[in-house]
């Protein structure tokens, strides 16, 4: 058998690290996240500091070897979990059930082992949580064994209590490839965190700092139990291996996302199954049963959102305007839904005008659990969404500036792959990110009729006040009476319209 | 941490198990490719059986629960090997540098997971080598450990001498839907697997049989060394530890492909490195800069395609024959090309008419080392190619039956998911496709320019026969000569064009 970090060694096509523009922006890509998710722990607002520089070191000739620092002021990491957070693969805090940025426990440590594959340079990592010391670590990783190798660990004071963690290591790759799409990724990132100051120095010293307009944080995600609809075997089994409860009644309401008292009794009923019955003494038959029974029962209360963390309608406007700064927007969020036991939330927004950028169409921005999807756009389902509108029936045509952003929030987003590129086609996260989009677009379509009536009326008011003083001359004279009438205010109303315009 | 097997079993979206109909096809998929690679060990044209039914045990009222059974006549599992080879993800015997249809060591457990996490039923395993016993298990998998618990195991006399191996299981899953997948997997492997007998029986008890037209195989792929423009640190620095070499010289020679005494020399020159130096002595950074020498050095013999096994155009156009019948074929192998030190072969095809579908477009079958590829077409590096080449210049037009195959043989297919659904985009890898593609499309032009100057010839010289007898007797008539000239012989010669058309 061949260990996980060996596996994803060897198949780290999967994981994003395809080539060396990619593995760059991934690398960078994974750590700011593993900040914002440790400041979200936190619940202060984030200040991200990135540093990519080239190499200055013996192989310094070497153009593609570049050395890359994260630091942020997030919750730090407890000491003892240092090296097999940045040096195992699959090592997680992160295997909860509630939302999170990263949840496969791989892309940082993924970033860290391409690295060591590329320079075989160790890492550097610096820790803390606030407390009186700050550790510092050198690490390796044994890619064979999946293990952290400690090549020096320090402790300094912390005088200043200082909080957050600082990553740096070496890895090669092709900046000027991965820069339109590592600006690119950090202003997305700063649409959908408003709260965030994050700060970015290129190899060529060029600065890029995007500032936070706001220091309200979106409410955070509660953990919360798995819901019966979603639920498989194994993770019943589980459950009856850890169950302190003595009856099925206990074991539904204790172990299950909203059950009590009277639904688990009802559902027991329905599923022909001994109130009394020990969980534990479940055969395997019967285990097959209840999950199967689970799924059909309609009467489960559906999955409360605490566990979700949304960006809101206000952070959301406040983002776009921040970068975007649209002549006109329009945000939208969904209730909250499910599908196959996962609750999820979408939110849409739409951007017309501004810095909205013109191409021939419709551009697009993806999120998932406030993460920007820069990646194969064509096969994400809200691509497919998009294209299979018809746009006309909202006013809008290619040649217009409009943006429509998109935000999948889910304790279990159907990525397809491991480098979170692109989300799967589910029927129900489908309908969401449809009707969403139809909410904020028809807000667009009432924007541009009114532009495009009070446009006709501004022309045919502009040819009336032209044309008006000789048609009163004329039917003055041509009533035979001497005064003409008062135009002025006539025109003053044609005034008045064409100001309230702007 | 959790297990690898935890970890695709949290995941396993990516590994292609999303959905009920999805999962069934996935194993059905991987057993079978499994199948197939142990009957190109054994170097025995394979027969496979393949059997889905309605489970009829106690849940036998559930309509979604089924048995699958895959058998073949491959090389058989050692018995020490069977309950790893089914119980423990990431262990493999595949991980060798040569071409195979499964490199990820992943498939066939994760069939076997999906079913034990749908119907808590172990797997029933039977194999042998072709010695006198035949090794039966009844295995289930710790997911959280990842280790196989065997819970059975009979030894029984193989009179026969029997070889190969016997999968079955249970998994719930959605055949309606996944049966026109599965069919088109079926047909699709028959295509490119000429040489094969494969039998399916599906859960209405419908025979399904591809027959081979052919018992010659494609020369079996033989394992091979490392190119040194496709290693990493990581490599290098594994076959330090593992070296018996005292030398550079000889490390160089012994390690790498294609690499003799002139070469490794004269790369040792250009790298300025000491050829005495022990390879063990070496410091990381020289590790490092060894590598980065390697990538740049340009005298390197290109990889020779040993290790890989493509179908060569004599299978290539039996299997289309045998499975569309098309009315024109024209098939062409490129020559083994390069991708970061990966050697890859591409074959394609082109089929007009016969059974080919007629639909609005282009058929596209994609292959990689000989597996069909059924899912993300429009993801492929190929179907981008087929989109972006002007088809009026090979005077195809969307209405006609036409169809491309286009087969990749690597030691390492650029997938972009571990589900092996499609081929990213490698600068070289679409070069070879488009030039493979234009080879043939030139190939069907010059059928479909001949047909269509026959076609106008025929109609033309039909036009010309009718009015031939009587343009005779008119221009006899008109020179006033009494007999008219022999006209059966130009007759003869349009009836001889018609003839000659078919």
């Amino acid at each position: 058998m061949i260990s996980p970090a060996d596996f994803f060694y060897r198949n780290r096509d999967i994981a994003g690290f395809t080539n060396p523009a990619r593995a760059i922006f991934s690398s960078m890509r994974e750590l700011v996240e593993n900040s914002l998710d440790a400041s979200d722990q936190s619940r202060v607002p984030p200040n991200i500091y990135v540093r990519l520089s080239y190499d200055g070191e013996e192989s310094s000739e070497e153009a593609d070897v570049y050395k890359l620092r994260v630091e942020d002021n997030g919750s730090g990491i407890p000491p003892r979990h240092i090296p097999s957070a940045f040096g195992q693969v699959l090592f997680g805090s992160k295997y909860k059930l509630k939302q999170a940025r990263g949840t496969f426990g791989l892309g940082g440590t993924m970033a860290i082992l391409y690295g060591q594959i590329t320079t075989h340079k160790p890492v550097h990592v610096a820790s803390s949580t606030g407390t009186s010391r700050i550790y510092r670590y050198k690490l390796m990783i044994d890619i064979q064994r999946n293990r952290p190798v400690i090549l020096d660990r320090k402790i300094q004071v912390n005088k200043e209590r200082w909080r957050g963690t600082m990553v740096e290591f070496w890895l090669e790759g092709e900046y000027s490839r991965a820069m339109p799409r590592i600006l690119e990724y950090l202003k997305q990132t700063a649409v959908v965190t408003p709260y965030a100051n994050i700060t970015f120095v290129d190899p060529k010293g060029r600065l890029y700092k995007f500032n936070r307009v706001t220091s309200k944080m979106p409410r955070p995600p509660k953990e919360t139990l798995p819901h019966p609809h979603g639920v498989d075997v194994e993770t019943v089994r589980r459950l009856i291996q850890i169950t302190k409860c003595r009856n099925m009644v206990d074991f539904m309401k204790t172990h299950f996302h909203r059950i009590g008292e009277r639904i688990s009794h009802s559902f027991l009923k329905f599923a022909g199954m001994d109130e009394k019955k020990n969980p534990r003494k479940l055969e395997p038959h019967e285990i097959v049963k209840l999950v199967r029974t689970m799924k059909k029962f309609e009467r489960f209360r559906s999955p409360d959102a605490s566990c979700l963390s949304p960006l809101g309608e206000e952070l959301l406007k406040a983002g776009i305007l921040k970068e975007l700064e649209p002549e006109f927007i329009a945000v939208c969020q969904r209730k909250p839904s499910t599908y196959s036991g996962h609750p999820f939330v979408v939110e849409t927004a739409i951007a017309y005008g501004g810095n909205v950028p013109r191409k021939d169409d419709i551009v697009l921005y993806r999120f998932a659990n406030r993460i920007p999807l820069l990646y194969d756009e064509a096969s994400d389902v809200s691509w497919r969404i998009i294209k299979s509108i018809n746009w006309r029936k909202y006013k809008v045509t290619s040649d217009m500036p409009v943006a429509i952003l998109v935000h999948l929030c889910s304790t279990k987003v159907p990525y397809k792959t491991v480098g979170k590129e692109f989300i799967a086609d589910r029927p129900e996260v489908k309908n969401e990110f449809l009707n969403g989009i139809r909410e904020v677009a028809r807000q667009l379509r009432r924007f541009l009729s009114k532009r495009e009536y009070r446009e006709k009326e501004r022309r045919r008011l502009a040819t009336f006040s032209k044309y008006l003083p000789k048609i009163a001359k004329f039917s003055t004279e041509l009533s035979g009476k001497e005064k003409e009438p008062d135009i002025r205010k006539l025109l003053w109303s044609v005034r008045k319209f064409e100001e309230e315009k702007d």
